[in-house]
């Protein structure tokens, strides 16, 4: 199909929706997608730019001129608008701005630019129906159907003063049974929700889902309305959190993808690897300090990995929960509430889990010496040690949450390497005191 | 405040959100939920009790007649009521449906209660604005404000055919911008996407995720219109998946929370410690296998839960990442493929992790005997051990997904307790190989 018989081309894609024009582009090699970016018009193009992965995007608009560029971030939504132009070189971005025709368009683009792009003002967008408290319902309709035009979709009608300040919103079914002279200062609601520009994402996403909004205005210190949320930019927000929190929790830093090449899923693996190595390490140091009871003892050495794998799991598990927990503003009283009953939890687990091990050790080991010993030993070490691995777990997430550091960060490696190596230790001292 | 003084409770509940209302009800003790849920008109109390988490709600229905129940229920929107209908003992169901008084509704919700609880049956709810094509836009006006009544918020107009059958949707802007004589059959919009009212809900929430959709309607085998699905029914859904891939991953089975029980948080947690029991268990008879060098080389045997940990952490990354992969559609290509990859990362990985675990065992042992050997064998057989674990983690949650099984189970304690072991074995072999 692709020997550049453009009009069949053209037909066959007119009906195809932009996020399948997206799939195809990732799909096809790197010079048949170019040429497709510039046969086909550029409001299918923009959408399906916006569809693809970031990486992808960046490399196929570097390839096009800033000319072309600034036709499609033209059709963009200024939020898409201000995602595009911020992934390229900075050096070409200005030029891009400078290429965009609509005035209106360019400013929005380069007042958005200045947000960061966790913030609100970052994942509004300037798209929305605004009308004047002093316009009538029949003015309001007629200024409706014009913004509509560059509206996709309708969320709400906001309704400002003179001076662009947020007032309320407008009920569609208030518009559609009012007469056309009423004034809409009559018929808004006067209550309506509102983020400030500068609020954090992750607040705006909790508060649009506690209240299930579909939109909500985003506002400056003078309230006036800047712009709008809604909610696919928070689903795709909710979406990569989930991602990262998953991503770190497995001991993945960087936002990687199965498909990604070899040397980035290195570099957001290895990091946490070289940090077990470290870890196993110590705990093979910790071991060499205990080879006098080697020689006696050598069962408690073929239980180190039993001990330092339920030490990792269970602070892996208090971990998981605590760190849930956090992100859902779950976690409610003292944290020494929180310890108290993580150590209780944690006492149940290890009283269970260390009368089974008595139980196999003491039956299976029974003809070795002093093998009742012993399996008391490793036992009671497996108590305290599940006790601990769960303070640890739970006391981590709460102490980086309070110094301000993602709490994620703590599932995962850093929480079962820490747990090896306290579990090990602990372990032996308790066996040793047991046994001696 | 609460000496019963109904007025100025009443007052001061006036103009509170749901969702907080919700929260109050969450924090004061029992009988107080109960009065304030009995006190409160049911347009607010039934909305709140949508937002609290589902065993509290349940516990306050309980305490309710079923017709107070009825009362709650006879606000709710189809979606909410069959949730909180599905959740009643279901000798006391019957009861409460037969005390509804809406006969429409009493009919939609017998109907959705047929629904399977994760389909797109049981996620829709029924109120939407429908309009038939034979309509004038007048008559569609008007139909419209008293539909309007019913639905919370507008999403779409969908326009159907005499038998219901849908066949395309209504734009705002073409309905306010049309003559009121027009015909909609003339100015609507044929194209619709729509699912089957047995889709699986985990396809309905990409399928709105990838065309940015924020209500999709439901249909049956005939396209006839059933109800329609909106985007935070779909927020939601995407939290707990997110929610329960994470917690699988951490080794917990079932939907806890931080303020759960300490029955119920055992409950969730045993069960994979105890695997990791068993695990331990193993890898303690397979190094009792190899006790008979254990005086020549005793450095290895201290060395086992970095061996351990290192195949666990490099499994758990690698499943992670094919986990992720799949719910997201992203993991195209064979099998073979995908494990070739794995291997040369692994190879990558184990090398560097290799080399450094050598130059330091080599520099820091270098006065014991044979330590040059030892130092090898252990680095050598660390380097396999990865290989190895990322084969593992790629396979078994590809394998899981090809029969069916969600993969997301073969993250955390599963592919760490098999690595654990696989790894010992492979370790203690490989070493023996190289050391006799």
């Amino acid at each position: 199909i692709r020997n550049e018989d453009d009009k069949i081309l053209l037909e066959l894609f007119e009906d195809v929706h932009h996020a399948d024009v997206a799939e195809i582009l990732d799909e096809v090699n790197w010079d048949e997608a170019l040429y497709l970016l510039r046969l086909l018009d550029s409001e299918t193009t923009s959408e399906a730019l916006m569809e693809l992965d970031d990486d992808v995007r960046e490399r196929l608009l570097d390839s096009l001129t800033p000319k072309e560029i600034a036709e499609e971030i033209e059709e963009m939504d200024t939020d898409d608008a201000v995602d595009a132009i911020a992934e390229l070189d900075s050096a070409i971005q200005e030029a891009v701005i400078e290429q965009i025709e609509d005035e209106e368009h360019k400013a929005d683009i380069r007042e958005m630019l200045q947000y960061d792009e966790d913030s609100a003002g970052g994942l509004m967008a300037k798209e929305l129906i605004r009308v004047k408290e002093t316009w009538t319902v029949a003015g309001c309709v007629r200024e409706m159907r014009r913004q509509a035009e560059e509206v996709t979709r309708v969320h709400s009608i906001y309704v400002v003063t003179k001076e662009d300040v947020l007032i309320g919103r407008l009920s569609l079914k208030d518009l559609l049974t009012s007469d056309t002279k009423t004034k809409i200062s009559e018929i808004y609601i006067p209550k309506v929700d509102s983020v400030h520009v500068n609020d954090d994402g992750e607040d705006v996403a909790k508060l649009m889902q506690k209240y299930d909004l579909e939109a909500i205005p985003v506002v400056d210190d003078e309230k006036k309305l800047l712009g709008r949320i809604t909610i696919d930019d928070i689903v795709d927000f909710i979406r990569d959190e989930a991602k990262e929190d998953y991503q770190l929790a497995a001991g993945i830093t960087q936002e990687v993808e199965a498909d990604d090449s070899i040397i980035e899923l290195t570099r957001a693996r290895l990091p946490w690897l070289f940090l077990g190595l470290i870890g196993g390490v110590g705990a093979a140091t910790i071991m060499g300090g205990f080879e006098d009871i080697l020689e006696d003892y050598a069962l408690l050495f073929f239980y180190t990995p039993l001990i330092a794998a339920m030490a990792g799991n269970v602070g892996v598990q208090s971990s998981a929960i605590i760190v849930q927990g956090l992100a859902n503003d779950d976690v409610k009283g003292s944290i020494s509430n929180r310890l108290l009953k993580e150590m209780a939890l944690a006492a149940l687990n290890g009283l269970l889990l260390g009368l089974a091990l008595f139980a196999f050790t003491a039956l299976w080991y029974r003809n070795e010496p002093d093998s009742l010993h012993t399996a008391l030993a490793i036992s009671i070490s497996l108590f305290a040690v599940i006790i601990m691995a769960g303070i640890i777990g739970t006391f981590i997430p709460l102490f980086l949450n309070k110094r301000g550091i993602d709490p994620a960060i703590a599932t995962g490696p850093f929480i079962t390497t820490s747990n090896d190596i306290f579990g090990i230790l602990i372990y032996f001292w308790i066996a040793k005191l047991i046994l001696f």
